[in-house]
């Protein structure tokens, strides 16, 4: 019995759903928000950690990841009693490594000057023929687990004239419209990322996929990414309603109106579906939003740094 | 119709429902936060406000609040269509007037060093006989309205080894307590507040009501009440298993934890109960524990000096 693993609807965390009218009001318009801040592992990574973790037959796992997905997949294998490594620059915070060693995950530390990310997984993985490589973000694994996020939306049954949802790699909002329409729910769903990384709203204009030069340096780390992952783009192309594209200063703006209006502890990228409504508050006055909130994981010292000083 | 309020189960926000492997791995125990930071107005008042205003037949209401219990009165307020008058004191902080007027309640500031809340109150009753003067937290329909959380709590049907809450004018806890007792639960209910305000742990073990000397200064300024109320009292001389008395740097730990740990924005006075956990493991070590967050409104560059600086 300790061989079958736990569904993916069990082991994960349901969505928190916050309703807040000073934000609300603040935002004119009618904001529900998904939050996955408090899902295991602090973001909804963990959603599709999990889900290829359970999923593939190989006991080892192998991933690059300094940020969410590394922590989320070291807690996937641990619940699931497989071992992962994950690698990650030597220059990452302190804590995000702690955090992967605590789930037990191991951590290959690598100096990015000279050698890259995907060159030390080929190098472990050629050591490790058995281990499962793992892509954060581009995966139909990846995708299911997401789903189940779209589902819950669908699931709560209230009338929404959009969903927003933050996009790096697309893995979160490819999921949510997968489990969003697998329910039957045809609902909008707007992707929202940076001014300094919109490879998402060039590729949506432009009907293909273009990605950034290089990892764009926005205040959302978590959607850093050089362009939408094939298997998100091919949903996203179809079913995506719109790319809203939000500047630095309302990302910060949003993940401090977040923290003082709704009491709700964001990451700059969780905060990116409410700078879509700063952005455009015309578009959205009024109107039912579901705002994906993606995760929360911030050191308390950058939380600080980025939301007192404006 | 719309002279007919909302039930109180219908009005308030259910508590939120958080567990977090990397909080309760590190506080030794298993712990389950019951967190209120998401309830309309951000704390557990507003449950006892609701049922105050929702309650009495008069249509204007004065009460004394620096704190949470103003802005949720002017939020239930709202809802019932009926005014309110918050006095506050002149140096109360300007985001919490804002709140207040925010929900359309009437801001009546006072110079605390020429006359007393109290007096400004009877003040102002003398001169509208037809309004109702309300406690923020010693009065029947107070505890009525907390002891929704406690129904909450009960309806998780979860096994919990004690209950922990913080404890100031005695609302919360006897209203928890009222809840549980009212589903049949017969869970401990442990009370936990300051060194600094112990006069709840006094009379505890004095076995009859004590008081403090003066508004006690602690870094929970939920919890900075003389006594205990009366009606609380009874409640609590009967019920309560336990009073855990926590130091100014637990708590301040503990809000750090929350924050750092589970995502979670809680007030230094919201974070007591996890500060019970800090100050004595030993009691609680690898037991299911439920710890009540009461709110989490605190100003953004409050909370940072509080936290930032541990």
């Amino acid at each position: 019995v300790s061989n079958v693993p736990l569904p993916l609807r069990d082991a994960v965390r349901p969505t928190t759903w916050i309703e807040s009218t000073r934000l609300s009001r603040r935002l004119g318009a009618n904001v529900t928000i998904a939050s996955e801040t408090f899902q295991r592992t602090g973001s909804f990574k963990f959603r599709a950690a999990y889900n290829v973790a359970a999923s593939v037959p190989q006991l080892r796992i192998i991933t690059a990841s300094s940020g969410n997905f590394g922590q989320a997949l070291a807690c996937a294998c641990q619940l699931l009693d497989k071992s992962c490594t994950i690698v990650m620059p030597e220059t990452s915070a302190r804590v995000k490594v702690n955090a992967v060693r605590e789930f037990g995950g191991v951590v290959d530390l690598i100096d990015v000057t000279k050698i890259t990310r995907k060159a030390r997984v080929e190098q472990l993985a050629s050591k490790d023929p058995d281990a499962f490589v793992a892509s954060a973000y581009d995966h139909p694994l990846v995708i299911e687990g997401s789903a189940s996020l779209g589902v819950e939306i669908a699931e709560r049954g209230q009338r929404f004239d959009c969903v927003l949802a933050p996009l790096g790699g697309g893995g979160l909002t490819a999921g949510v419209i997968t489990g969003l329409r697998k329910s039957g729910n045809s609902v909008s769903v707007i992707a929202v990322e940076p001014v300094l990384a919109n490879d998402g709203a060039r590729s949506f204009r432009a009907g293909q996929l273009l990605a950034n030069e290089s990892e764009p340096q926005t205040v959302a780390d978590g959607v850093r990414t050089i362009s939408i992952g094939q298997h998100n783009w091919k949903i996203l192309q179809k079913e995506l309603a719109d790319v809203i594209e939000v500047t630095e200063e309302h990302i910060i703006e949003s993940t401090r109106l977040l923290f003082d209006h709704a009491n709700l502890k964001a990451e700059p990228t969780g905060a990116l579906a409410i700078a879509a409504l700063l952005s455009a508050p015309d578009r959205f006055r009024g109107r039912n939003i579901c705002c994906v909130i993606s995760g929360g994981n911030v050191d308390p010292e950058v939380f600080f740094r980025i939301v007192a000083t404006h």
